[in-house]
């Protein structure tokens, strides 16, 4: 990816965080909508027809720069950054700013779960070999708080067949704040992923 | 909120999308980035100091505007609409575009949780009388398109003292997509919501 495109999505999470938190008045948001609107007709000159997938990178190796969770040009993602360990351990540390919030103050409890099922699913993920999620079942122990430091990390319990059952939990300052099981599956024909 | 505010939000979210399936060259690219930066720079000249969190709105009724699901001043969310019907029953229909890709041209699983988290909460969540997730348990059975219509939907089953016991799923145009079951808890000092 050309650092142009991760300079342009780094420029739109700030966009993203500001038009949260903004307080100016209705003469200036007008003005910057203006600007916004702009930038888009001009990055709309040439579109791809439908949405990212995944695509071949510059070494030749797939990319899913359009996905939701882990995305380099995916505004929406924070994007997570998936480590991965010995035995399918994997893990990843972020932050999570206002675009994410739920309770006040506090991560939204379903964006705990997309975190989740997308580590927990990486444990089973391996190229070419996609996997797909069966169940996932979450805990829910305390609040996750935004702005501060957090760690995901998930890891296999048993492999049966086609089936991955991992475990894995949302980390804080103050301990575990949500813990996830679930079985992830390996279709035959390979079709889904992620 | 103003309609300033709805229509910045709406900018956004379409520049979201045509960040990610822009096909233009570099140089468009950064000419698009100096145009956003300029107006997240007239966003933040003057910002609220963390999230949105919950605020009172111009009705005096309070909003949740920043939240990730259905916060009208959030760009990240849809943003989903929910239906209140009788005895707690709610229902929301959306489409999800290119931002909230997984598997190619599918919604990412985990972003099926968070809409399924919100809308089974919905089902417990009164004004003054917030309520949390205990669990959420989710059971996959087919893709979730993107770029067409969707209706996620959630009942009670039952009410145990502050703990209230929800059902729902996501709907396409080929049946069920992802079934969801969850706890809901209504704290003592109604610290928490959404």
């Amino acid at each position: 990816m050309t650092s142009a495109h991760e300079w342009l999505t780094g420029s739109v999470r700030r966009l993203i965080d500001a038009t949260i938190r903004t307080e100016v008045d209705a003469e200036a948001i007008a003005a910057a909508t203006e600007k916004i609107d702009s930038a888009t007709a001009q990055l709309s000159d040439s579109l791809l027809p439908g949405s990212f997938g995944v695509q071949t990178g510059p070494d030749g190796r797939p990319t899913a720069w359009g996905n939701v969770v882990i995305g380099l040009r995916n505004p929406v993602a924070p994007p997570l950054t998936i480590h991965h360990g010995a035995d399918g351990a994997v893990h990843t540390d972020f932050v999570l700013g206002a675009a994410y919030e739920g309770p006040p103050g506090h991560v939204h409890g379903g964006v705990c779960a997309l975190i989740l099922d997308h580590v927990l699913g990486a444990t089973a993920h391996q190229p070419g070999k996609p996997a797909y999620t069966g169940t996932l079942t979450l805990r829910y122990l305390r609040g996750t708080p935004l702005g501060q430091s957090l760690r995901a990390s998930a890891h296999v319990e048993r492999i049966e067949g086609a089936k991955t059952f991992a475990v894995g939990h949302i980390t804080g300052s103050d301990g575990v704040t949500v813990e996830a099981e679930g079985v992830f599956i390996h279709p035959k024909g390979g079709q889904r992923d992620g």
